[in-house]
């Protein structure tokens, strides 16, 4: 019962170490703008793209120059700069309360329809963080392009503490 | 007096019954999330696809293998998937104080430009249930592919009574 | 300190006359939509698109019929509109306290990737009026095609005071 309530308590931080996950810095923006904004008990974050470093590590479309393996990992990665601009945002993931809503933008050349296993891959990520008894609300989109020829980015809202 | 105040009362669940419309089951998740979402006053929906039964109804892009007639169709299953959701969420329809945003995700090859007129299913579809004096905020956008290969995903928005 | 003060104080309303910026008339629908809802102290705007008195003042995408300045031209119009909204909705622009988040989707046959700087155009155009010093986090999508054949679409999100 104690070891539960313990395990319960274990917040978001605590959970990235024990998964051994060392966030990347914090993402810098490509423009006039901020990664991340607070609005009442609303996280906004901008556009997260697959970089490492200011640099993409992935350029391309889904199902054309890239697979969706590549895709599962570039999602990842999106998540990655996520969960770090929010924690140096907030000081700590522990105030997330859960996320709200996670869209992924997958550049396709129109053809490549595997699109939720490319996605699960962030969402997954999220749930070993903030819970996996909280998934959030997902849009899942094929588009044309995406910023400097990057593959994935996510649209994050999050739920912080009141 | 009476009858008009009668009808002003007469919520969303009963304008559905009025109209006749039998929803359907209501949508089940693709992948790791979850359909519908509160936060403060406002109701999170995951991206509403045109299913019947977790099957899609319409495959293909508007302007290539599907016409603006089978996109406002696929718009107005969608709709219905949206309203079947929230249904199962609530318990009632009623509790929704009004739509808030509309999104219109359409898939096209590019050259497909009458999103206005199959939106407009959806817009109306939630205008005679939630009352058109209450109309959305909208996005139209025209995309490359959604989940399955399947021809509209809409972004739901909605505002709960506190 | 007095004048300091005074300059703080300046509303974006202020800031608009000082900038020489005339607002176009206010966008009206295409469909069956309103332009600008408020729900808590979130303004949700319809997708401004780049109009002149409800006529597009650009049609084509950007790396085919248009370039990166008829983007960054296109996306200032769309902008202004936005502003002409918000202003007719509210009756003014200082009860705006920060604009939350902008999404800048573009028309694109798929190659063009200097979307950036074709953003920054309208966040530049927020900052002048909003305040530098509370930029919004931003998405940018390269899409397939958006209303009329239009090449830009704003997704606007703002702050009123409570």
């Amino acid at each position: 019962m104690v070891s539960g309530r313990t395990s319960r308590s274990s917040g978001a931080d605590h959970r990235l170490e024990e998964l051994g996950i060392q966030l990347p810095p914090p993402p810098t923006p490509f423009g006039s703008y901020v990664e991340v904004l607070q609005t009442g008990n609303l996280l906004y974050l901008s556009g997260m793209l697959p970089v490492v470093g200011h640099k993409p590590k992935y350029l391309g479309r889904l199902g054309k120059e890239l697979n969706a393996e590549d895709g599962r990992d570039a999602a990842h990665t999106a998540g990655l700069s996520a969960l770090a601009a929010v924690k140096q945002y907030l000081g700590s993931l522990d105030k997330v309360t859960r996320v709200v809503r996670l869209g992924i933008f997958i550049a396709t050349a129109g053809d490549f329809f595997d699109q939720p296993r490319v996605a699960d891959a962030v969402s997954d990520l999220f749930a070993s963080i903030f819970g996996p008894e909280k998934p959030a609300v997902r849009l899942v989109i094929g588009v044309a392009s995406l910023p400097l020829g990057m593959p994935i980015e996510l649209e994050v809202i999050l739920e912080v503490a009141g």
